[in-house]
């Protein structure tokens, strides 16, 4: 079978089960949720087995140890899937709440309430557990789901898709509500991706290469972001021994994330009394620092930043450092090189503050904190299903919200139209 | 200067300017729109002397009566323009609204706040009060916009457009806000939609080949409808004197428009009772009527409906009927054969109502009312800049909020990520 005709069925299965799962009670949704949770536990054996297939291959393949690990799993890990499915469950059902309602002087009486959106693809790499996740949360919201998993997880991802199908069996709901891609041919994106008419978003969670690669063929909408180039602005009047704290945690406690600080921005003004100690604190947690002439002259162990590093995400420890010579210039950096994902000052100043956050269009914009809250869970959205950079439909950390639409409601008695 | 180039430079400009208009405050854009409003009066012979152009040429071209008359414009049409400038006035600034707040047990305050697109594309057809209404909106909600006109409108359209570029000069704020493109080549349009760095939103305001063209191309998230096929669905139990009512409003009132009724659909035990009469007033009202067998068994002198007639949008005194058994077959015929614009049941049964209302997956469903009412202004939307049946983004009539997007706001005292 060629790839188109099997994306095409796919897609035709999934659209016809999402008339089905929208329309599935709260209760309904909340017990396949239970049975599939209950199902991770009791086919432990089964879906470490299925791991243990993709291990040997990625040995054989020569993952990276990160990679390897990434890909692990263990009966820890089971236990965590099985509770984060768990705490879906807990999430409030996002379908049919009434958004908003008001009556019209003609006494037309309008709802706008939320639906699904219908069928949903997800583009992921390495990690299992991302596949249930992105099942359970599309379940919640009643939507079908396309699930293209890395090929190096791809025993894993079917194990525990087939978890997540039998669940859907269990409740009278069609199992193709989670579909999961089973050939690794990258031809499957090319062709998804075209599906206008049956498919209603896709989300890439993966390297910018991949989602180039979905956004220049998609002719459905597409939520991503490129890259996370963080900034922290620390403006003259900062507190330095909170300006410190929170560029060694946006920085070290996890630099291979899209939300750590990849620039540092400087106001010259303090430049000579906190360039010297923030560079001695990051060299000795093994940070590499790439600095302008300013920077350099502070911190003489910095490299010389090119124009290239301002537009680079590291995502490693590496950390290019500017002296800027106000706010507006520190507001003129991030606009020009950022990537409108987070950014950050630090300023014991409130019209500072506010400028900053009025002016720098980004995603999430921070004052007083670390770019590393910008996360689905730690903003309280109760799951995070990816981070939008765009502006049309979500922006910033996604949670359930985003997998819905709306339709307006209209009840009358008998009006017609001048 | 190719038109790659061209449109490159205006995709450029326009992006420059978003950044101030989107920050300019509510009083400086009213500013600006009374400026404007006052222009189009005190500039009317100019204006009426441009649209006498595109008439002469209109003529020359053998444009329809329906097309020359969309085209004209007179003294009372340019109070028209400048009265729903003013409207524009009156409306709730929709950027820096806090849409949601909340404190996390951190401590982090997060808040989302509405916050312009950025750079929009409305690409219209021939009728030039459209640039006005656009640009209006687009000032109002702090976006540019980037104005397509029909070519039939170009002289007209670009007097309109030039007051509002000069309001904004009056204002101090860039021209560049309002573009209207100066060159009637189609290639335009196919370069324009792939600027997904400096475009955030295309809106196509026409025929279906028009949004086609634009949807296949684009790179960047469209709002659109490709047609309206409304159904009215007229249920065993509904008051016949208002079905009658309602179904002779939504066809006859303004057969050209999205939200025109094209199919109707009858439940089997009222057929013999509502189709004779129904038959006889929609005939009066010069209506041409294409059924299925039962139907023509009723309504003698109707046509045979074929296949293609329930997929088609007539925007004529046209109407395909059809009887079906009960409320299952109704909504299963929206389903595959109508275009997720607008639908209505009438009937006196709740149950029905509800079902109906949860089953069809249209962007407007509506009880008892006719489908002509799915409009911004009938809404109380307040203003209308286009209509989507798409589940991303803005769905049903779109008003001035479907112009903004939003940021997370993050405020903290130095709160680090554990």
């Amino acid at each position: 079978m060629s790839v188109k005709i099997y994306v095409n069925q796919i897609a035709e299965k999934a659209k016809k089960a999402s008339a089905d799962i929208a329309l599935a009670s709260s209760e309904t949704k909340n017990k396949v949720l239970a049975i599939a949770a209950r199902g991770m536990r009791a086919n432990k054996n089964q879906i470490l087995a299925a791991n243990k297939k993709d291990l040997t291959y990625g040995e054989k393949a020569g993952l990276s140890k990160a990679m390897m690990d990434r890909l692990a799993l263990n009966a820890n890990r089971i236990e965590d899937i099985a509770a984060s499915i768990e705490d879906v469950i807990r999430l409030k059902d996002p379908i049919g709440r009434i958004i908003d309602e008001w009556k019209r002087p003609n006494g037309l009486v309008i709802q706008k309430v939320a639906v699904p959106l219908g069928v949903i693809v997800i583009i992921y790499e390495a990690r299992p557990n991302v596949t249930a996740e992105c099942a359970s949360l599309c379940i919640k919201s009643g939507n079908s789901v396309i699930l293209r998993g890395g090929r190096e997880a791809f025993h894993s991802n079917q194990a525990i898709a087939s978890v997540f199908q039998n669940a859907l069996k269990a409740c009278y709901l069609p199992k193709d509500s989670v579909i999961l891609v089973d050939t690794p041919d990258r031809q499957v994106i090319d062709e998804i991706v075209k599906l206008g008419d049956r498919v209603n978003l896709v989300i890439p969670r993966g390297g910018e290469a991949l989602i180039r690669r979905v956004t220049e063929k998609s002719r459905v909408p597409v939520i991503k972001h490129y890259k996370g180039i963080c900034h922290i602005f620390v403006d003259d009047s900062a507190n330095l021994d909170m300006a410190e704290k929170i560029v060694v945690n946006a920085k070290v406690q996890r630099p291979g994330v899209c939300n750590a600080m990849e620039t540092l921005l400087v106001h010259r003004s303090i430049a000579s009394k906190f360039l010297p100690k923030i560079g001695r604190v990051l060299k000795s947690k093994g940070c590499e620092l790439r600095g302008d002439a300013t920077v350099r002259k502070f911190i003489p162990n910095a490299k010389k930043a090119i124009e290239k590093d301002w537009y680079t995400e590291y995502l490693d420890l590496i950390l290019s450092v500017r002296v800027v010579k106000d706010i507006h210039e520190a507001i003129n950096h991030i606009q020009k090189y950022g990537s409108a994902h987070t950014d950050s000052i630090v300023t014991q100043n409130k019209k500072s503050a506010e400028e900053f956050v009025k002016e720098v269009d980004s995603s999430s914009v921070m004052v007083n904190a670390s770019t590393r809250f910008a996360d689905g869970n730690q903003y309280g959205l109760g799951a995070e299903i990816g981070i939008s950079t765009d502006k049309v439909h979500a922006r910033g950390p996604m949670g359930i919200e985003g997998l819905t639409s709306y339709k307006y409601v209209v009840r009358g008695k008998g009006q017609v139209r001048d």
